[in-house]
């Protein structure tokens, strides 16, 4: 499996912050997992509040254990929300089922972690994740 | 960045206190929490059930961690309730997303802390902590 | 029983961070809970670590469960270390067994509380919170 | 306050991985805390084992939290074991008593946050986690 190298993930860091700065966006915060839903790497920009990398983490984290991005995961909430709330409990109450988390997946199609953006509204963090990604050199499933 | 001294958490704790009885309110407590979420001081009013630190920090906790008001974290929890109830997962089960967790803010802008009121009703609460925080020389969102 | 009023608990928490000063010790936390372990009233001095809180609870929380002022927490840990630590694992982690944990007695001699004191060395500490707790008019068992 | 921006930040994990790489270290990880002791970065470094960040994050949450560098706590866990283990009940479980937590202070002397590096054995983690800190301009407190 292509894995994400700390240097594949600072540069997914830096774009998606990049990305949120161009467009004026909030401070935004970043974190990159691994396969196993392990942080390989996370940065928070200066302003914003302070627990943003247990949400980010989440977001992330979510997304490598369900397999599912968190969109697909809003959709879930919405539609059947007492899922989503013992998925909740199931995973140590470590999931974030908004937009912005982020399965990261290689040419081949198989996912190599996730990354999660917190900081502006859930659409604006997923935009700039997948831009963070892509500029990594791999796909996005948001 | 201007902290919240022990001194003025004493002020917005008694201004608070002191617009409760002023208008019979039921007996409050109120904590101040630090802009990383930690207790600088709390009183519980005579009458109060025995609980109320937990809430009141949660209120406050809540507040820091989100970079929310209380009255935020309502219009969420009512728009997107399984956001909020997610949350609650991701920072250990300590948030209160109601009215009467309020951020402190310095004359920069800057979040330098948070008040937790409970005890009344929320807006109830809400209204002596502003009037708490703005007795000590910070500006409140609440 | 005399409970503990807050304005009783504010008298300890006062005398007990002036004699720490009074004696240039470092900047203390305390904090003051009732005959159910439940918080009344905490204060942190400015320039103290931000986790005091749950240090001085600790303290007190123990004394109050246990209805064993820390000194003898201590000796019970030292002579038998298991125990302690079982009983922490009891009480869900939240016991410091050493001094600055003080039980609170009323003129007849009942238990209306405790008072959890940290900063300095913990035999400063329980000095101080002594001399607190006597201030209010209450025995101390430290 | 001199917080710890996130440029300083980068620059501390940098230059704590280059040191270890100069010195043929195993692969290190590094958390950078801020004085509330929430996550501005971290970087594992490839190859690393997966759970590095709970262990980076927790030697730095304990030095944050106790106001004390991973050295002095194993001190005093080496004199008072059942007094650490109660702390790390009383913090959630995420102290790690052991050299590689390190406070960092501002040119004033006061505690901006706190470092914790893992990967090879305390000693090293400690040494290089100093260098990382100095490179950026602050004073280490291991």
């Amino acid at each position: 499996m292509a894995e994400i190298s700390l240097a594949k993930a600072r540069t997914m860091i830096r774009k998606t912050l990049e990305a949120g700065r161009a467009q004026e966006m909030k401070p935004l915060a970043v974190a990159v997992l691994d396969a196993g839903g392990h942080v390989i790497a996370f940065e928070r920009s200066d302003g914003a509040p302070p627990g943003r990398f247990e949400l980010a983490r989440a977001k992330a984290y979510g997304a490598v254990m369900l397999g599912m991005g968190g969109t697909a995961q809003r959709d879930r909430a919405e539609a059947q929300a007492y899922f989503m709330i013992a998925a909740n409990g199931i995973y140590g109450g470590q999931l974030a089922p908004v937009p912005g988390g982020i399965l990261v997946r290689d040419k081949r199609g198989r996912v190599v972690g996730a990354v999660g953006v917190t900081g502006d509204t859930s659409e604006n963090d997923l935009a700039v994740g997948i831009a963070g990604i892509e500029a990594a050199g791999f796909a996005a499933e948001g």
